[in-house]
């Protein structure tokens, strides 16, 4: 499936004492990504939790190959690579935009919940809107 | 008022590439040490929120007079210096213990709100909680 | 002197479960700010450490006067309002697009420290830097 | 090889809007427990810094099984499972204390670098410090 690219400029309190951005902060890329893959699909991620719908994340993976350094400009390329009943799998490529080397690759999991925070299959209606690709609908800016 | 001493260990991911804790982590630092102070007078900061309440942050000031680094060991000194009608000011001194030298000095406004999310006067009940001294009740930990 | 604007997204991390920002937040957002004042002067804050300076900060207020939410655009206004002998001061507001309403007010004061980590006098270089205006030089992109 | 235990409190700023800790703030629990870790052993994490080596974290995975929520202790259980010629590994198992049940699993590998920020195979002197089991050596606090 199509992906999506989200720009991110690395904070200046994203490092740590080594010089480089403290691991966890790709934690936060990889949501800000997923917040543009659905913009780019014409939804907001708050719009499923406005239906009633959460989408937690069940578990995450990521190989650190190559550091970001403060205000380097990074690239977060997000896809969908996996849905499953009530499951969806999001893949990351974090590449540093000042070498152009792949710094970070993840995929994280996600489960639907429903109201009651419970695992619910995905409705057809939700599923429409995972399926998209970008240009199917207009962007949500 | 008696003061409340919270201690807490500088975490890695805290600081940044000057190599010592970056200015945002104590304003954590300062919530913690509320939690700690409510402790000490026999309730949480939660159990507030259980009862309809909510005690945001209304104004934050902080003076940054020396470093803390990873792995030190920093000593938060939280006491209640003023209680108005809705609000209620905390007065925070951060101390190094590794060096014993006095690192930040704070403080933090809060507004009591009800569950309409609006200020409204500290009842009678709450302000008997906050007008504890360690020790008048045991301390919930 | 003249503001620079950065326009900043907010992240779900950046929450709490109050529902908005988390109030240690708005401290890595002035920092971006910051970052965004610098370039549309025509450096980046890392060339001052390249040149041997640092610019921590030894002061910080905010008040917080409306929430800003998840995925919510904020718009942080920033300006130098003071420039001493070794010591400068920025101003903030932060709006929240989505309402218009002013969310956070505060300020920085920062002071600059030399290689030896000692406040030092601002040379006549880096206050040439710090005096320019969006559009006397090119802006760092 | 043994493990150790890190208690921790979960603070309010960890939370996010679902009302439970963000998925990445486990990482900076990791982080606490390793540094926990090598204090049962002797040592501290800085001291590996001042004989000039690092040990960057190089693959994180973490599967979360259950919340953890604002002002619950949570109990992270570390040990090293594996050690090669230049990495290790921590595997972590969190465990909610107020309710009893397992929260999130998850390990992390970490290469050795030496002062040239390169992989170097572990030395003796180090892999003695990493061998030792909790009582071999006072405990460092």
């Amino acid at each position: 499936m199509a992906e999506t690219i989200a720009k991110i400029r690395v904070r200046y309190g994203e490092t740590d004492q080594m010089g480089h951005a403290y691991y966890a902060n790709y934690l936060f890329w990889f949501e800000q990504a997923r917040g543009e893959w659905c913009r780019d699909r014409g939804f907001a991620y708050l719009d499923l939790e406005k239906l009633g719908y959460f989408l937690p994340v069940v578990e995450v993976h990521a190989r650190y190959k190559g550091e970001v350094k403060y205000d380097d400009w990074i690239q977060v390329e997000v896809r969908v690579t996996e849905i499953k009943r009530a499951a969806i799998r999001f893949d990351y490529v974090v590449t540093n935009e000042s070498t152009g080397a792949i710094s970070t690759e993840g995929y994280t999991w996600h489960v639907l919940m429903g109201s009651e925070r419970k695992a619910v299959s995905i409705p057809a209606s939700i599923r429409e809107m995972l399926d998209r690709q970008p240009g199917d609908v207009p962007r949500l800016d």
